[in-house]
Protein backbone atom coordinates (compact mmCIF):
# COMPACT_ATOMS: atom_id res chain seq x y z
CA UNK A 1 0.00 0.00 0.00
CA UNK A 2 3.13 2.47 0.93
CA UNK A 3 4.40 1.69 -2.49
CA UNK A 4 1.24 2.48 -4.37
CA UNK A 5 1.63 5.89 -2.65
CA UNK A 6 5.54 6.01 -3.38
CA UNK A 7 4.75 5.43 -7.24
CA UNK A 8 1.80 8.40 -7.22
CA UNK A 9 4.19 10.19 -5.50
CA UNK A 10 6.89 9.63 -8.19
CA UNK A 11 4.39 10.61 -10.88
CA UNK A 12 3.16 13.60 -9.31
CA UNK A 13 6.33 14.64 -8.94
CA UNK A 14 7.46 14.25 -12.57
CA UNK A 15 4.24 15.50 -13.76
CA UNK A 16 5.17 18.82 -11.92
CA UNK A 17 8.50 19.17 -13.56
CA UNK A 18 6.78 18.84 -16.72
CA UNK A 19 4.32 21.92 -16.24
CA UNK A 20 7.48 23.76 -14.56
CA UNK A 21 9.65 22.74 -17.56
CA UNK A 22 6.41 24.52 -19.84
CA UNK A 23 6.76 27.68 -18.91
CA UNK A 24 10.14 28.42 -20.90
CA UNK A 25 7.81 27.05 -24.33
CA UNK A 26 4.90 28.93 -25.72
CA UNK A 27 1.68 27.60 -24.19
CA UNK A 28 -1.31 26.56 -26.41
CA UNK A 29 -4.56 27.50 -25.53
CA UNK A 30 -7.80 26.40 -26.48
CA UNK A 31 -11.08 27.54 -25.31
CA UNK A 32 -13.93 25.08 -24.37
CA UNK A 33 -17.58 25.89 -23.26
CA UNK A 34 -16.64 29.74 -23.27
CA UNK A 35 -13.87 32.29 -23.04
CA UNK A 36 -13.17 31.91 -19.35
CA UNK A 37 -13.11 27.97 -19.92
CA UNK A 38 -9.66 26.93 -21.11
CA UNK A 39 -7.57 23.66 -22.12
CA UNK A 40 -4.25 23.80 -23.03
CA UNK A 41 -1.44 21.34 -24.30
CA UNK A 42 -0.23 21.26 -20.91
CA UNK A 43 -3.47 19.81 -19.57
CA UNK A 44 -3.64 17.09 -22.33
CA UNK A 45 -0.13 15.83 -21.72
CA UNK A 46 -0.19 15.61 -18.24
CA UNK A 47 -3.38 13.74 -18.42
CA UNK A 48 -1.85 11.43 -21.01
CA UNK A 49 1.11 10.84 -18.89
CA UNK A 50 -0.88 10.01 -15.85
CA UNK A 51 -3.31 8.01 -17.72
CA UNK A 52 -0.67 5.74 -19.60
CA UNK A 53 1.39 5.30 -16.01
CA UNK A 54 -2.17 4.11 -14.74
CA UNK A 55 -3.07 1.98 -17.48
CA UNK A 56 0.80 0.51 -17.45
CA UNK A 57 0.83 -0.24 -13.40
CA UNK A 58 -3.39 -0.67 -13.16
CA UNK A 59 -4.41 -2.38 -16.57
CA UNK A 60 -7.85 -3.17 -15.19
CA UNK A 61 -8.13 0.21 -13.67
CA UNK A 62 -11.50 2.57 -14.19
CA UNK A 63 -10.08 6.42 -15.05
CA UNK A 64 -13.05 9.11 -14.98
CA UNK A 65 -10.11 12.63 -16.01
CA UNK A 66 -11.23 16.59 -16.73
CA UNK A 67 -9.97 16.44 -20.54
CA UNK A 68 -11.35 14.43 -23.49
CA UNK A 69 -11.76 10.69 -23.65
CA UNK A 70 -12.26 9.96 -19.93
CA UNK A 71 -14.73 12.53 -18.41
CA UNK A 72 -17.52 9.97 -17.99
CA UNK A 73 -18.02 6.62 -16.12
CA UNK A 74 -21.18 4.53 -15.82
CA UNK A 75 -19.64 2.93 -12.81
CA UNK A 76 -18.01 3.07 -9.72
CA UNK A 77 -17.40 -0.61 -9.42
CA UNK A 78 -13.56 -1.77 -8.92
CA UNK A 79 -10.73 0.44 -8.87
CA UNK A 80 -11.10 3.77 -9.80
CA UNK A 81 -8.90 6.85 -10.66
CA UNK A 82 -10.06 10.06 -10.76
CA UNK A 83 -7.88 12.58 -12.32
CA UNK A 84 -7.25 16.30 -12.42
CA UNK A 85 -4.38 16.86 -14.71
CA UNK A 86 -4.39 20.91 -14.09
CA UNK A 87 -6.87 22.28 -11.35
CA UNK A 88 -7.35 25.57 -12.05
CA UNK A 89 -6.36 26.26 -15.66
CA UNK A 90 -7.18 29.94 -15.48
CA UNK A 91 -4.78 30.56 -13.04
CA UNK A 92 -2.12 28.19 -14.72
CA UNK A 93 -2.39 30.28 -17.84
CA UNK A 94 -2.97 33.76 -16.55
CA UNK A 95 -0.51 33.40 -13.07
CA UNK A 96 1.37 30.75 -13.91
CA UNK A 97 0.74 29.70 -9.94
CA UNK A 98 -2.34 28.96 -7.56
CA UNK A 99 -2.92 25.40 -9.79
CA UNK A 100 -2.71 22.12 -8.50
CA UNK A 101 -2.46 18.47 -10.19
CA UNK A 102 -4.87 16.35 -8.58
CA UNK A 103 -5.43 12.44 -8.62
CA UNK A 104 -7.65 9.97 -6.34
CA UNK A 105 -7.88 6.18 -6.08
CA UNK A 106 -11.31 5.10 -5.32
CA UNK A 107 -12.46 1.48 -4.57
CA UNK A 108 -16.16 -0.13 -4.97
CA UNK A 109 -17.35 3.53 -4.86
CA UNK A 110 -15.48 4.17 -1.47
CA UNK A 111 -12.62 6.46 -1.34
CA UNK A 112 -9.04 5.24 -0.62
CA UNK A 113 -6.38 7.81 -1.52
CA UNK A 114 -5.82 11.42 -2.16
CA UNK A 115 -3.49 13.85 -3.40
CA UNK A 116 -3.26 17.59 -4.04
CA UNK A 117 -0.15 18.84 -5.41
CA UNK A 118 0.48 22.58 -5.37
CA UNK A 119 3.13 22.26 -7.72
CA UNK A 120 4.48 25.65 -7.69
CA UNK A 121 4.81 26.10 -4.09
CA UNK A 122 6.22 22.19 -4.11
CA UNK A 123 3.26 21.18 -1.36
CA UNK A 124 1.97 17.78 -2.14
CA UNK A 125 -0.89 17.02 0.27
CA UNK A 126 -2.10 13.06 -0.23
CA UNK A 127 -3.82 10.74 2.54
CA UNK A 128 -7.17 8.50 2.77
CA UNK A 129 -9.12 7.44 5.63
CA UNK A 130 -6.32 4.02 6.70
CA UNK A 131 -3.45 7.15 6.74
CA UNK A 132 -4.65 10.35 8.12
CA UNK A 133 -3.50 13.50 5.56
CA UNK A 134 0.07 14.67 5.25
CA UNK A 135 1.96 17.47 3.35
CA UNK A 136 4.59 16.48 1.93
CA UNK A 137 5.89 14.51 5.01
CA UNK A 138 4.48 16.29 7.65
CA UNK A 139 1.06 14.95 9.10
CA UNK A 140 -1.72 17.22 9.66
CA UNK A 141 -3.58 17.45 12.94
CA UNK A 142 -7.45 17.15 12.70
CA UNK A 143 -8.55 20.87 12.26
CA UNK A 144 -11.15 22.38 15.32
CA UNK A 145 -14.65 22.02 14.32
CA UNK A 146 -14.71 25.72 14.06
CA UNK A 147 -18.58 27.69 13.23
CA UNK A 148 -19.89 29.01 9.90
CA UNK A 149 -19.36 32.47 12.07
CA UNK A 150 -15.66 31.62 13.13
CA UNK A 151 -13.90 31.26 9.76
CA UNK A 152 -12.92 32.07 6.37
CA UNK A 153 -15.44 30.14 3.49
CA UNK A 154 -13.89 29.68 -0.12
CA UNK A 155 -16.90 30.42 -2.55
CA UNK A 156 -17.52 29.86 -6.49
CA UNK A 157 -17.87 33.88 -7.98
CA UNK A 158 -20.86 32.47 -10.38
CA UNK A 159 -22.82 31.20 -7.42
CA UNK A 160 -21.94 34.17 -5.33
CA UNK A 161 -22.96 37.13 -7.56
CA UNK A 162 -26.10 35.52 -8.94
CA UNK A 163 -26.51 34.66 -4.66
CA UNK A 164 -27.07 30.59 -5.37
CA UNK A 165 -28.17 28.23 -2.62
CA UNK A 166 -28.20 31.33 -0.88
CA UNK A 167 -24.22 31.53 -0.94
CA UNK A 168 -24.54 35.98 -0.42
CA UNK A 169 -26.06 34.63 3.47
CA UNK A 170 -23.75 31.86 3.97
CA UNK A 171 -20.74 34.54 3.48
CA UNK A 172 -22.10 37.38 5.34
CA UNK A 173 -22.55 34.84 9.03
CA UNK A 174 -18.77 33.69 7.63
CA UNK A 175 -15.80 35.76 8.50
CA UNK A 176 -15.40 36.39 5.31
CA UNK A 177 -15.46 35.17 1.75
CA UNK A 178 -12.22 34.17 -0.29
CA UNK A 179 -12.00 33.06 -4.00
CA UNK A 180 -8.97 31.20 -5.34
CA UNK A 181 -10.22 30.30 -8.38
CA UNK A 182 -8.73 26.80 -8.17
CA UNK A 183 -10.82 23.91 -5.88
CA UNK A 184 -7.70 22.12 -5.01
CA UNK A 185 -6.09 25.35 -3.05
CA UNK A 186 -9.61 25.53 -1.56
CA UNK A 187 -10.06 21.69 -0.32
CA UNK A 188 -6.34 21.91 1.25
CA UNK A 189 -7.69 25.16 2.87
CA UNK A 190 -10.14 22.89 5.00
CA UNK A 191 -7.38 20.04 5.99
CA UNK A 192 -5.04 22.94 6.82
CA UNK A 193 -7.80 24.68 9.21
CA UNK A 194 -7.14 27.83 7.59
CA UNK A 195 -10.71 27.66 6.12
CA UNK A 196 -14.19 26.52 7.21
CA UNK A 197 -15.31 25.33 4.16
CA UNK A 198 -15.94 25.49 0.59
CA UNK A 199 -19.26 25.95 -1.33
CA UNK A 200 -18.98 26.08 -5.66
CA UNK A 201 -20.32 23.89 -8.46
CA UNK A 202 -17.29 20.99 -9.50
CA UNK A 203 -16.58 17.77 -11.32
CA UNK A 204 -15.61 14.73 -9.95
CA UNK A 205 -12.08 15.33 -10.83
CA UNK A 206 -12.39 19.29 -9.01
CA UNK A 207 -13.43 17.20 -5.85
CA UNK A 208 -12.40 13.64 -5.72
CA UNK A 209 -8.83 14.14 -3.66
CA UNK A 210 -9.94 16.18 -1.19
CA UNK A 211 -12.86 14.12 -0.47
CA UNK A 212 -10.61 11.29 -0.15
CA UNK A 213 -8.66 13.53 2.30
CA UNK A 214 -11.37 15.01 4.06
CA UNK A 215 -12.68 11.37 5.11
CA UNK A 216 -9.62 11.13 6.78
CA UNK A 217 -10.57 13.65 9.17
CA UNK A 218 -14.32 12.45 9.11
CA UNK A 219 -15.11 16.02 7.47
CA UNK A 220 -18.68 16.30 5.63
CA UNK A 221 -18.78 16.96 2.06
CA UNK A 222 -22.25 17.02 -0.12
CA UNK A 223 -23.92 18.07 -3.21
CA UNK A 224 -26.06 21.24 -2.09
CA UNK A 225 -29.46 19.54 -1.79
CA UNK A 226 -28.30 17.23 1.34
CA UNK A 227 -28.06 14.25 -1.39
CA UNK A 228 -24.33 12.89 -1.58
CA UNK A 229 -22.25 13.43 -4.73
CA UNK A 230 -22.95 11.66 -7.59
CA UNK A 231 -19.49 11.70 -9.33
CA UNK A 232 -21.40 11.84 -12.51
CA UNK A 233 -20.97 15.58 -14.36
CA UNK A 234 -20.76 18.62 -12.73
CA UNK A 235 -23.00 19.25 -9.27
CA UNK A 236 -23.28 22.40 -6.70
CA UNK A 237 -20.98 21.12 -3.74
CA UNK A 238 -20.00 22.31 0.20
CA UNK A 239 -17.44 20.83 2.10
CA UNK A 240 -16.03 21.97 5.69
CA UNK A 241 -16.26 21.62 9.23
CA UNK A 242 -19.02 19.24 10.70
CA UNK A 243 -20.37 21.88 12.11
CA UNK A 244 -20.14 24.56 8.95
CA UNK A 245 -21.69 21.85 6.79
CA UNK A 246 -25.12 21.43 9.51
CA UNK A 247 -25.20 25.48 9.65
CA UNK A 248 -25.05 25.33 5.67
CA UNK A 249 -28.13 22.38 5.89
CA UNK A 250 -30.01 24.55 7.93
CA UNK A 251 -29.89 27.32 6.05
CA UNK A 252 -30.26 25.38 2.83
CA UNK A 253 -33.24 23.42 4.74
CA UNK A 254 -31.66 19.77 3.68
CA UNK A 255 -33.71 17.03 4.60
CA UNK B 1 20.10 55.45 -0.91
CA UNK B 2 21.02 51.86 -1.34
CA UNK B 3 21.45 52.22 2.61
CA UNK B 4 18.53 53.37 3.54
CA UNK B 5 16.78 50.15 1.25
CA UNK B 6 19.18 47.92 2.86
CA UNK B 7 18.61 49.73 6.36
CA UNK B 8 14.39 49.13 5.44
CA UNK B 9 14.98 45.65 4.43
CA UNK B 10 16.61 44.46 7.73
CA UNK B 11 13.85 46.15 9.84
CA UNK B 12 10.82 44.60 8.00
CA UNK B 13 12.79 40.66 8.50
CA UNK B 14 13.24 41.29 11.56
CA UNK B 15 9.57 42.16 12.35
CA UNK B 16 9.00 38.67 9.92
CA UNK B 17 10.63 36.90 12.51
CA UNK B 18 8.90 38.25 14.93
CA UNK B 19 5.68 37.22 13.35
CA UNK B 20 6.67 33.77 12.72
CA UNK B 21 7.85 33.57 16.79
CA UNK B 22 4.47 34.88 17.91
CA UNK B 23 3.10 31.68 16.36
CA UNK B 24 4.23 29.64 19.13
CA UNK B 25 2.65 32.06 21.48
CA UNK B 26 -1.29 33.00 22.51
CA UNK B 27 -2.12 35.86 20.13
CA UNK B 28 -4.27 38.38 21.59
CA UNK B 29 -7.76 39.42 19.26
CA UNK B 30 -9.12 42.61 19.67
CA UNK B 31 -12.59 43.55 17.34
CA UNK B 32 -12.66 47.29 15.93
CA UNK B 33 -15.27 48.60 13.93
CA UNK B 34 -16.70 45.50 14.05
CA UNK B 35 -16.80 41.41 14.56
CA UNK B 36 -14.68 40.77 11.25
CA UNK B 37 -12.16 43.88 11.50
CA UNK B 38 -9.47 42.71 13.85
CA UNK B 39 -6.74 44.03 15.84
CA UNK B 40 -3.95 42.06 17.40
CA UNK B 41 -1.16 42.23 20.03
CA UNK B 42 1.26 41.68 17.15
CA UNK B 43 -0.58 44.34 14.76
CA UNK B 44 0.68 46.79 17.71
CA UNK B 45 3.98 44.77 17.93
CA UNK B 46 5.34 45.22 14.93
CA UNK B 47 4.10 48.75 14.46
CA UNK B 48 5.89 49.94 17.60
CA UNK B 49 8.62 48.38 16.20
CA UNK B 50 9.16 49.95 12.96
CA UNK B 51 8.23 53.33 14.33
CA UNK B 52 11.34 52.78 17.28
CA UNK B 53 13.30 52.39 14.45
CA UNK B 54 12.21 55.06 12.03
CA UNK B 55 11.99 57.27 14.81
CA UNK B 56 15.40 56.82 16.00
CA UNK B 57 17.13 56.69 12.15
CA UNK B 58 14.74 59.81 11.14
CA UNK B 59 13.79 61.78 14.04
CA UNK B 60 12.22 64.40 11.54
CA UNK B 61 10.13 61.82 9.38
CA UNK B 62 6.34 62.40 9.62
CA UNK B 63 5.01 58.47 9.95
CA UNK B 64 1.24 57.37 8.95
CA UNK B 65 0.58 53.92 10.61
CA UNK B 66 -2.79 51.75 10.66
CA UNK B 67 -2.91 51.63 14.65
CA UNK B 68 -4.06 53.94 16.97
CA UNK B 69 -2.17 57.56 17.47
CA UNK B 70 -0.78 57.20 14.19
CA UNK B 71 -3.65 57.01 11.87
CA UNK B 72 -4.07 60.38 10.54
CA UNK B 73 -1.84 63.02 9.17
CA UNK B 74 -2.23 66.65 8.53
CA UNK B 75 0.34 67.17 5.59
CA UNK B 76 2.31 65.11 3.24
CA UNK B 77 5.06 67.49 3.18
CA UNK B 78 8.95 66.85 3.90
CA UNK B 79 9.60 63.07 4.42
CA UNK B 80 6.73 60.24 5.66
CA UNK B 81 6.98 57.58 6.63
CA UNK B 82 3.65 54.96 5.81
CA UNK B 83 3.18 51.69 7.44
CA UNK B 84 0.87 49.27 7.71
CA UNK B 85 2.41 46.59 10.42
CA UNK B 86 0.25 43.36 9.59
CA UNK B 87 -1.93 43.69 6.30
CA UNK B 88 -4.55 41.33 6.04
CA UNK B 89 -4.70 40.78 9.54
CA UNK B 90 -8.04 38.29 9.34
CA UNK B 91 -6.14 36.48 7.52
CA UNK B 92 -3.02 36.51 10.05
CA UNK B 93 -5.07 35.24 12.58
CA UNK B 94 -7.18 32.62 10.74
CA UNK B 95 -4.65 31.05 8.26
CA UNK B 96 -1.58 32.18 9.34
CA UNK B 97 -0.83 32.85 6.05
CA UNK B 98 -1.37 35.72 3.46
CA UNK B 99 -0.95 38.71 4.98
CA UNK B 100 2.13 41.27 4.46
CA UNK B 101 4.22 43.93 6.38
CA UNK B 102 4.51 46.90 4.47
CA UNK B 103 5.85 50.33 4.44
CA UNK B 104 6.25 52.96 1.70
CA UNK B 105 8.64 56.78 2.08
CA UNK B 106 7.17 59.76 0.36
CA UNK B 107 8.91 62.83 -0.29
CA UNK B 108 6.69 66.22 -0.48
CA UNK B 109 3.80 64.30 -1.78
CA UNK B 110 5.67 61.93 -4.30
CA UNK B 111 6.40 58.04 -3.75
CA UNK B 112 10.10 57.45 -3.05
CA UNK B 113 9.90 53.43 -1.96
CA UNK B 114 7.69 50.88 -1.38
CA UNK B 115 8.17 47.75 0.32
CA UNK B 116 5.23 44.38 0.78
CA UNK B 117 7.03 41.72 2.37
CA UNK B 118 4.82 38.32 2.14
CA UNK B 119 6.57 37.09 5.37
CA UNK B 120 5.33 32.99 5.24
CA UNK B 121 6.25 32.96 1.89
CA UNK B 122 9.46 34.72 2.16
CA UNK B 123 8.93 37.02 -0.38
CA UNK B 124 10.02 40.63 -0.45
CA UNK B 125 8.87 43.40 -3.09
CA UNK B 126 10.93 46.56 -2.75
CA UNK B 127 11.32 49.24 -5.28
CA UNK B 128 10.27 52.44 -6.64
CA UNK B 129 10.54 55.20 -9.56
CA UNK B 130 14.20 55.40 -9.54
CA UNK B 131 14.69 51.72 -8.90
CA UNK B 132 12.66 49.58 -10.55
CA UNK B 133 11.23 46.98 -8.55
CA UNK B 134 12.49 43.36 -7.11
CA UNK B 135 11.44 40.52 -5.62
CA UNK B 136 14.20 39.94 -3.22
CA UNK B 137 17.08 40.14 -5.06
CA UNK B 138 15.56 39.59 -9.00
CA UNK B 139 14.27 42.31 -10.64
CA UNK B 140 10.68 42.16 -12.16
CA UNK B 141 10.07 43.41 -15.77
CA UNK B 142 7.24 45.51 -16.33
CA UNK B 143 4.03 43.78 -16.98
CA UNK B 144 2.74 43.67 -20.24
CA UNK B 145 -0.13 46.40 -20.93
CA UNK B 146 -3.32 43.30 -20.77
CA UNK B 147 -6.97 44.82 -21.16
CA UNK B 148 -9.35 44.35 -18.47
CA UNK B 149 -11.33 41.23 -20.52
CA UNK B 150 -7.77 40.08 -20.87
CA UNK B 151 -6.84 38.90 -16.66
CA UNK B 152 -7.98 38.12 -13.51
CA UNK B 153 -8.75 41.24 -11.60
CA UNK B 154 -8.62 41.29 -7.36
CA UNK B 155 -11.90 42.36 -6.15
CA UNK B 156 -13.24 43.55 -2.20
CA UNK B 157 -15.80 41.30 -1.28
CA UNK B 158 -18.28 43.50 0.27
CA UNK B 159 -17.83 46.67 -3.54
CA UNK B 160 -18.88 43.23 -5.62
CA UNK B 161 -21.28 41.89 -3.51
CA UNK B 162 -23.38 45.25 -3.64
CA UNK B 163 -21.94 45.99 -7.04
CA UNK B 164 -20.66 49.12 -5.76
CA UNK B 165 -18.82 51.22 -8.95
CA UNK B 166 -20.23 48.56 -11.43
CA UNK B 167 -17.55 46.09 -9.61
CA UNK B 168 -19.91 43.26 -10.87
CA UNK B 169 -19.58 44.53 -14.72
CA UNK B 170 -16.08 45.16 -14.22
CA UNK B 171 -15.80 41.33 -12.37
CA UNK B 172 -17.77 40.15 -16.18
CA UNK B 173 -15.50 41.56 -18.53
CA UNK B 174 -12.37 40.57 -16.84
CA UNK B 175 -11.18 36.81 -17.13
CA UNK B 176 -12.52 36.27 -13.65
CA UNK B 177 -12.44 37.55 -10.07
CA UNK B 178 -10.35 37.11 -7.38
CA UNK B 179 -10.65 37.70 -3.42
CA UNK B 180 -7.57 37.49 -1.51
CA UNK B 181 -8.50 39.43 2.03
CA UNK B 182 -5.10 41.12 1.54
CA UNK B 183 -4.39 44.16 -0.43
CA UNK B 184 -0.80 43.46 -0.52
CA UNK B 185 -0.87 40.34 -2.58
CA UNK B 186 -3.24 42.20 -4.90
CA UNK B 187 -0.81 44.78 -5.40
CA UNK B 188 1.96 42.78 -5.81
CA UNK B 189 0.29 40.40 -8.35
CA UNK B 190 -0.39 43.75 -10.45
CA UNK B 191 3.23 44.24 -10.59
CA UNK B 192 3.92 40.60 -11.70
CA UNK B 193 1.44 40.67 -14.03
CA UNK B 194 -0.60 38.23 -12.54
CA UNK B 195 -3.90 40.25 -12.24
CA UNK B 196 -4.39 43.23 -14.25
CA UNK B 197 -5.57 44.81 -11.73
CA UNK B 198 -7.52 45.44 -8.21
CA UNK B 199 -10.57 47.31 -6.95
CA UNK B 200 -10.92 47.55 -3.61
CA UNK B 201 -12.20 50.37 -0.21
CA UNK B 202 -8.32 51.38 1.19
CA UNK B 203 -6.66 53.03 3.92
CA UNK B 204 -3.49 55.05 2.96
CA UNK B 205 -1.12 52.11 4.48
CA UNK B 206 -3.29 49.91 2.45
CA UNK B 207 -1.69 51.52 -0.85
CA UNK B 208 1.12 53.76 -0.30
CA UNK B 209 3.69 51.10 -0.77
CA UNK B 210 2.06 49.03 -3.86
CA UNK B 211 1.43 52.82 -5.36
CA UNK B 212 4.86 53.48 -5.12
CA UNK B 213 5.82 50.26 -6.69
CA UNK B 214 3.16 50.72 -9.74
CA UNK B 215 5.10 54.38 -9.99
CA UNK B 216 8.09 52.11 -11.61
CA UNK B 217 6.08 50.76 -13.99
CA UNK B 218 3.74 53.99 -14.64
CA UNK B 219 0.95 52.35 -13.84
CA UNK B 220 -1.88 54.04 -12.32
CA UNK B 221 -4.19 54.06 -9.99
CA UNK B 222 -6.95 56.41 -8.53
CA UNK B 223 -10.01 56.72 -6.69
CA UNK B 224 -13.28 55.44 -8.08
CA UNK B 225 -14.23 58.99 -9.12
CA UNK B 226 -11.25 59.25 -11.01
CA UNK B 227 -9.57 61.88 -8.67
CA UNK B 228 -6.14 61.50 -6.95
CA UNK B 229 -5.68 59.04 -3.77
CA UNK B 230 -6.00 61.86 -0.97
CA UNK B 231 -4.42 59.83 1.49
CA UNK B 232 -6.45 60.59 4.65
CA UNK B 233 -8.74 57.78 5.42
CA UNK B 234 -10.24 55.04 3.54
CA UNK B 235 -11.22 55.48 -0.25
CA UNK B 236 -12.21 53.96 -3.25
CA UNK B 237 -9.53 52.45 -5.18
CA UNK B 238 -8.42 51.47 -8.54
CA UNK B 239 -5.19 50.07 -9.77
CA UNK B 240 -3.99 48.38 -12.81
CA UNK B 241 -2.42 48.03 -16.33
CA UNK B 242 -2.76 51.76 -18.15
CA UNK B 243 -5.45 49.76 -20.34
CA UNK B 244 -7.52 47.98 -17.63
CA UNK B 245 -8.01 51.17 -15.32
CA UNK B 246 -8.46 53.46 -18.62
CA UNK B 247 -11.80 50.71 -19.60
CA UNK B 248 -12.70 51.21 -15.58
CA UNK B 249 -12.95 54.94 -16.21
CA UNK B 250 -15.04 54.68 -19.13
CA UNK B 251 -17.52 52.20 -17.40
CA UNK B 252 -17.75 54.57 -14.61
CA UNK B 253 -17.41 57.62 -16.63
CA UNK B 254 -14.89 59.47 -14.80
CA UNK B 255 -13.87 63.28 -16.12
Amino acid sequence: MSEQIQEIKGWLYEAGEKIKASFREELKVDQKSNRTDLVTNMDRDIQKFLIENIQSTYPKARILAEESGYNTLDTMEGTVFVIDPIDGTLNFVLEKENFCIMLAVYEEGQSKLGFIYNVMQEELYWGGREFGVYCNEKKLTKPENKLLSEGLIGMNAHMYLHNQYEAQKIGEVSMGVRMSGCAGIELIAILKGTRIGYLSNLSPWDYAAGCAMLDAFDFPYSGLTGKPLHFNGREHFVAGTPKMVEEVSKILQFP
